[in-house]
Formats: C-alpha cells, sequence, structure tokens
C-alpha cells in the first residue's frame, strides 16, 4: 500500500487557495450539523512516518475547524494513572461524545510499531496487538462512531532530509527525538511492519488512507476533503446511530423449554447460622490477607455482581468489602447512564471505572446489563444486544491480559424466594425503598431473564473470565461461596 | 484541643452491642433519605495522630453504611497527573455528587503537616496554606455540602506502643510506614502544629470533633453517632441546598448611571487590513515560539474569553490555537452543566479541565458566568452571585500559585456593533446557526449586563489575575490586542 503513497504528488499554490475557502465554509457547516445532530462521534486517527506532516496537517484541520468541537490527543510515555491499567484505557478514556470529534495523532499504533521495533513483540504478540485493534476500532464503528484513519508515508531519502533540517534549525530542533533517528535507521526494518499493520488493520468500517506526505499542500488538502466528505456522505444518509453488527453472532442459544444451567442449580443448598459464623471469620480473614498480597503486587480486581432482584447481591457485596482496607476499593452500582455516558459507547462508563494498580472495583450489576435488562426491556436493539457478547469477551480479556483478577458472580433464587424477600423488605423500615413496582414488574418477565441469562452463560464464560453460579436461595450458603471463590481466584491470580 | 482527648475514654462491650443494632439501621436510613433528596453532599474528613485508629473506625463505617454510596479516598504521594496541576485538584476531581458521601482519609491536612513538619513551610507559607485550606471548606459549606471533620488523638506513649506492637506483627507490620516513626520521633514538634492547624480550620460550618484514639468502641461509636446526629440534624431541618454566605462581600458596586470602565472603552480603535496582516503575522510567531518555551518549562496556560454576544470570541480564540501545537490545547466552550456537572459545586466542572504542565486550555466563557448570566437570569441566588467573587479570587489564586499562567479578556463591542453582527451573521450560511432568539432577548438585558461586568471587574481583577479589556469593534484591532496581551503575560510568566 505504501507504494502508491511515493509518488511525490503534489497540489499547486493556486488550485489549493481556489479550493481552500469553499472546503473551510463546508467543513464549518458539516461540522456544525454532526453537532446539533449528536447521534455518532467522528474519530480520526493520523499515524504513519516521521516527519511525513502528521503533526502539521493536524494544525491545519484545527485551523479550518471548530476548535470549541473538536480535541487532538497525541500519547507519550503513559502517565502512572494510565500505566496501571490496560493500555487502551488511556484512548478509551478521551473518546469524545456523539457530535464531538477527536484526532488520535500516533494513536493507538504508535505503541504497537515501537514495541514491534524495538524487539519487545514476537510474531504472535504483533498479530494479537493488531487483532485487539481491529476490535477496538470496530466496537467504535459498530457504535455508529466515523472512524477515519490516515497513513502517512513519505519515502526514506526524504524522511532524512528532512530531520536533518529540522534538526539544524534551531526553533525546530526539538522536534526531533531520539526515537526519530532510531526510526530513520530502521526504515528498511520499519517498513513491512507497517505494511502489515495496514493490511491487518484495513477494513470497510476501518479503512486506510494512504497520504504521500512530500507536499505540504497535497497532504493537506487531500486528508481535509476526505474528512469532509466522509462526514458528509455520513450525514446525508445514515437516519439512525445502530449500524447492524457485521460480524455474524453464533445463534447457540437452547430452547427454553428444556433444562438449562439455572434449572440444573440445586437451590436447596443451605448451611446452618453457626456454621455460617465460623465459615464468615474464617474466609473474611483470607481475603484480608491476600487481598493485601494482592495490593503489595499491585494486582487490580474486577468483581461483577448479577442476579435478580432480591438475590443478595448487596448482601454478599457487603461481606466482602468488610474484609477489604475502605481506601482500596470502589463499589459502583450501575443504574441507568447519567448524560456523559450516554453520550458514548456502552462500555465507556465501565472503562472510566477500573481500578488503578493493587484496587478493587466492585461492580453492582455491570456490563451484562446490555444482555439482560437492556435486552428483555428492549433498551437495546437486537443487533445490539447480539453484538455485544463478542464486545464483552473482548473487555473482559484485555482486563485479564493486563493481568486484573475479573470475578464475576450469578446469584441465583426462585420466584418463591423472591416472594418471599419481597415480603420481608416491605416489612423493615430501612429496606422498603428497595422495593418499587418495578420489582413487582420484572418478576413477569422471569422467563424471558432466564432465556438471557443462559445465553450471556454460553457466550461469556471462558477460561480467563468465567461465571460462578450462586445458589441463592439461603443467603449464608451464598456468601460463603462468594468468599470462597473470590479466594481461590485471588491465589490463583496473584500467585501468577 | 489535644488534651481532652488524651482522657483514655472507653465503652464496654455490652453497653456497644445494645447501641450498635438500632446505630447501623438509623445510618442506612439517614443515607438512605439524603440519596433519595439528593440535595447535598457529605464529605467526612478523618485524620489526627497515627495509630490512633483512623483506618479501622473508616472499615467501620463502610460496614455499618451501604457502601455503594459511600467512597473512601486516601492519598499518598501525587500521581504525576496530579502533580503536575494545583495540589487541590486532587481533591476537587473526586468530590461526591449530591446524594452521596466521601471520606477523605488523612485528606487535605496531612500533606500540610508533613510539609511543616518536614521544614518546607515558613510560618507564613503554613498560615496561607491552612489559609486555602479554610477557603476550600467554605467553598463545599456554602455550595450546601454537609463537611463533618474527625481529629483522632492518641497520646505518644500509647502510639509508641502501637506502632512497635504492629511492627512485630507479620500481619501489620507493613501499616507501620518510616514516616510514622519519623513522626513519633517528633510527637512533641508536631503537637503544637497540629493544635495550631486545628484551631485555624475550626469554624461553625467545618468544626473539628477531636476522637480520643484510645478505645477502639469508644471511637467507632463516637464519630458514627456524630456522623448520624450532624446528618439526621440536616435531613430534617434543611429544605433548600443554599445557604447565604456567612461572610460578608463588600458592595462596591457603583451606581449604572455613572460612568463605567465599559463606557469609557474607546471603541472607535481599529487598524487596517494590510496593517492586521502583517500584525498577525507578527504576533503568532512570537505566540508559537513562546508557547514552545512554556511547554518546555512545564508552564500551564489557562485563557478565559468572556463578553457579549457577537463580541469576537470564537474568531480571537481561533486566532490564538492558530499558534499554537493541536496535541497541547484544548478549548472549553461553557454551556449549560451536564448532570455530573450540576451535581457538584460550580467550579467542579473548570476544575477538571485544568491542563497538565506545558498545555494550555482555553475557555469560551468561563466561572464568569456564575456572576454574569446566572446573575442576571436570576440561575444563581443572589448570595451564591455574591459569594462567587470570593470563591473565584480563591480560585485564580490557587492558579497562580501554581505557576499556572491566567490571562482574562473581556471582549467589549456596543449595542450598534451587535446588531449589524447579527444581521451579518443570518447572511452567511455556516454562521447562521449561531443566531437565536436568545441573543436577541440578551440585547434587551444589555443594562444589566453592565451593571454585572462592571462589579466583575471590580470584584475579580487581580494584581495575579488582571481583566484586560478588549475594545472589540473593530475585529483585527481585537485580536492583535489579545495576541499581544498573551505574549506579554507569557513571557513574564515563564520567565519568573
Amino acid at each position: 500500500m505504501l507504494c502508491a503513497a511515493e509518488l511525490g504528488q503534489k497540489i499547486d499554490k493556486k488550485v489549493f487557495n481556489e479550493r481552500v475557502p469553499s472546503l473551510r465554509t463546508e467543513l464549518l457547516l458539516a461540522q456544525n450539523q454532526l453537532r446539533q445532530a449528536a447521534d455518532f462521534s467522528v474519530v480520526a486517527v493520523v499515524a504513519g512516518s516521521d516527519a511525513a506532516g502528521k503533526g502539521r496537517t493536524v494544525n491545519r484541520l484545527h485551523q479550518w475547524l471548530d476548535t470549541r468541537y473538536v480535541q487532538t490527543h497525541a500519547f507519550d510515555q503513559p502517565s502512572d494513572e494510565q500505566a496501571e491499567r490496560p493500555l487502551a484505557w488511556r484512548y478509551w478514556r478521551v473518546l469524545p461524545a456523539k457530535g464531538r470529534m477527536a484526532i488520535f495523532l500516533g494513536s493507538w499504533y504508535s505503541e504497537v510499531i515501537r514495541a514491534m521495533l524495538a524487539g519487545e513483540l514476537s510474531e504472535t504478540d504483533f498479530a494479537r496487538a493488531l487483532g485487539h485493534l481491529s476490535t477496538f476500532e470496530q466496537q467504535l464503528t459498530d457504535d455508529g462512531t466515523l472512524l477515519v484513519k490516515y497513513w502517512f508515508h513519505i519515502p526514506k531519502k526524504l524522511q532524512k532530509k528532512r530531520l536533518e533540517r529540522y534538526a539544524s534549525d534551531p526553533d525546530r530542533a526539538w522536534r526531533v527525538t531520539d526515537l526519530d533517528w532510531r526510526n530513520l535507521r530502521h526504515y528498511d526494518r520499519l517498513r513491512p511492519i507497517c505494511e502489515r499493520l495496514l493490511n491487518e488493520t484495513h477494513s470497510s468500517q476501518a479503512p486506510w488512507l494512504v497520504v504521500d506526505g512530500t507536499d505540504r499542500r497535497y497532504r493537506e488538502l487531500t486528508v481535509s476533503e476526505h474528512l469532509l466528505q466522509s462526514l458528509r456522505s455520513r450525514l446525508d444518509t445514515v437516519p439512525t446511530v445502530s449500524l447492524p453488527s457485521p460480524v455474524p453472532v453464533h445463534t447457540s442459544e437452547v430452547e427454553t423449554d428444556g433444562p438449562t444451567v439455572l434449572s440444573q442449580l440445586d437451590l436447596d443448598q443451605e448451611i446452618s447460622r453457626s456454621h455460617y459464623r465460623r465459615q464468615l471469620r474464617k474466609w473474611q480473614g483470607r481475603l484480608n490477607k491476600l487481598s493485601r498480597q494482592a495490593h503489595k503486587k499491585r494486582t487490580g480486581v474486577v468483581l461483577v455482581f448479577e442476579g435478580a432482584d432480591a438475590a443478595g447481591k448487596g448482601g454478599a457485596i457487603r461481606r466482602v468489602t468488610t474484609a477489604l482496607d475502605a481506601r482500596r476499593y470502589e463499589v459502583v452500582p450501575i443504574a441507568a447512564p447519567n448524560d456523559e455516558e450516554r453520550a458514548r459507547h456502552y462500555l465507556w462508563r465501565f472503562w472510566r471505572r477500573l481500578p488503578r494498580a493493587g484496587n478493587w472495583t466492585v461492580f453492582d450489576r455491570s456490563w451484562y446489563g446490555r444482555v439482560l435488562v437492556e435486552r428483555v426491556e428492549q433498551f437495546a436493539t437486537e443487533p445490539e444486544w447480539r453484538r455485544a457478547y463478542q464486545e464483552i469477551r473482548d473487555f473482559e480479556e484485555l482486563l485479564c491480559e493486563h493481568g486484573i483478577v475479573l470475578v464475576k458472580f450469578w446469584l441465583h433464587i426462585d420466584l418463591d424466594e423472591q416472594a418471599k424477600r419481597f415480603a420481608e423488605r416491605e416489612q423493615v423500615p430501612y429496606k422498603q425503598y428497595k422495593i418499587t413496582d418495578e420489582d413487582y414488574r420484572n418478576r413477569s418477565k422471569w422467563p424471558q431473564y432466564e432465556t438471557a441469562v443462559q445465553d450471556m452463560f454460553q457466550q461469556t464464560c471462558r477460561p480467563h473470565a468465567p461465571w460462578t453460579l450462586v445458589e441463592a436461595n439461603d443467603k449464608y450458603f451464598a456468601r460463603i461461596k462468594v468468599l470462597r471463590t473470590i479466594c481461590d481466584h485471588l491465589r490463583a491470580g496473584v500467585r501468577s
């Protein structure tokens, strides 16, 4: 793909000056329309060779656009807050809201190229890293983001000439880094890496435009006009946000009348109060000790609690957090998203709450809402919740690759037990608020929820992120099982 | 204050066990009521001697409260993202929303005590630091936050005994740090520092409760019951969020019919197009150079643009950002707050956008909205906008003390010029969206705005944060003045 960008294409000054005024007007118009409609966001990736004019082109875009609604992000060395989370955190963190644009300079591609060139990645690692990037981009485009990617390229000779010119100009010498010189030395090694990267991360939803960086006017016009056209065609044709996923999802849902994982649970398991008390003390003690080891090793922990209303999630969480140091954990109850969250990919709100190294985040309900309540209540369209299985698998894979210990619980009770608990809650003053009409309404959808839960297990129970089903008709039994399971995972996760 | 907490007060097990169950119920009830009403937030500060049981008491509170709606924050060494902003940033960043509680362990007091003990602060610095803390707390309480502060204290002998006991227990040795031993060595020097700190930061809105840390049950009950009572009395009696400010504000507003700063501006100043072009190139060149120096010295820059509708803020901002590197600045347009912002102090949204070291934030409208549009349109109550002058002075002082270069512009046009520009905008396709009925409505309030602006200058023009009034009937003149002013400030700010 790169040789096509070595033709030294140029645009002369007259042509440039004729085209720019109307281009600027149209860019502003399109940007304003984007902002008014606010039903998708725009992400522009600007990557490629050093000294190929990336930075100057982005500065030009900022001149031509309304800078109040576009934000450029460049990523150097990760800050310590970034380094303590999966690499993708820093990109998720700054994703634009609907109606806005963000330019990622260097973007998620710089790091993988740097690591590959430095010999830090095997071929397999490289392939996997590229896979992650494609996945990330697909999540964005599936969510309706308009993603445009520009790869700036110049021939080796020109790169050398430019770097030398910059280096000898006191005003520009700061722009030339050691990394630039190293990249120049390794130009011939770098090139096939980039070629491969371009091939493997090119898709119909997220295509690369390779830009010849030789001539300033050529590259500025090429990028701006392409951006404008992409924006225009999206604004003019697409009436709604959600596109159907291009990836087929396995449709492995079981029949609802057959036996399900849930129906096979033995909900009669119980333990006595005195036994519970002893066990509670024992497992909380172990958990406390393990949590301190995890903190020492800077292992982050993410717990997910799902289950029907009144299944005892809150009570179980409380028994867990009691064993933890208050300054090391956060419990995040998931209800309706706020407006910053609603304006972005549904996973954004979970990315932003990931714990720093050595800390815990406990999600009381979680991203699984997408395939449970949002599916059953039809808050999400069918394509949306269907592709969520893959999105969730990918998300959890990134957490686990980063070394985060992820433990997921489904607390299960039967309908009779739920009825009993609702009645109890209505008796206890400080529990009454927990009962709403909604809760009773949800009961009527029990079969739909059972189907959704069954699908969820099948699609998202993975070796590195297994579900633990908790028989929760007996609260004591459930709490001990939860504590024990976390200890098991922690022991395995912290040791490794 | 401290000797009162050296009586070794104790509560026996029986009394404790009798009181705890109802206490827990009431805490949950109060917390739930707080969450439902969501018209104020709760901030609990837990500070004091090492080994006095702060951490354990906070853990106990977490057991007794609903942990989903309370979050504890502890602050060790600042992360690099924290270190690049004023110290207060890390506290502002995690302030709880209305309806929620946050516990600050150690809190903003730890750092000032550490610095004082280490000899890093002069007496004057110490006094100023305490002043900043009181100011910060007053801002919170003025905004309706319920602030409770607990100072844990134990006598020297007991502290020594506990530290030794912890250190010899393999499970707890990690809790004893070098700082703890140092503090113990300096106990006698530390004590008067703490006494003074307690005296100077004690106020009716933010009183200290000194807690005898000798006995676990005593301190747990004391803190929990005090927290409950504070919460209860607030929930039972206060119907609205905004309390009148206890601090009298100077009422130095001028009569509206006298000459104002604005009426004395010579709005006829103008420059020719050709002169403008030369000047633009010259000043943008200088700005670019200075901005690179600022980046090298890691100086952050905050620009504020205020002015009537169509005064040319956007155009002026664009001429500034053109000279900057796109990856180093962010333009933040200020319109109605989103729901995360609305749930907090109005300054929170500005704190969260402060630039990292070496970067720029350009506010297109700003915190001055509080004393302009919010005052004129009565979105803020009179006590609210009156106390905002002081809040803003304090806020800007923190920025400047941190070394941020702050430049504030008021772009001024007269009514005729505004009418002309509105008419022009309606002609230009990509400017039409800028004109709404609202704009015409605002014109009728011109006199009220003039009064508000005049008051704003008087109250917030300070040596370290002066206003620059820009005669903006001629756009060329205005833009050059803006560029020149920024260069002047930058030259002074970066050199110093």
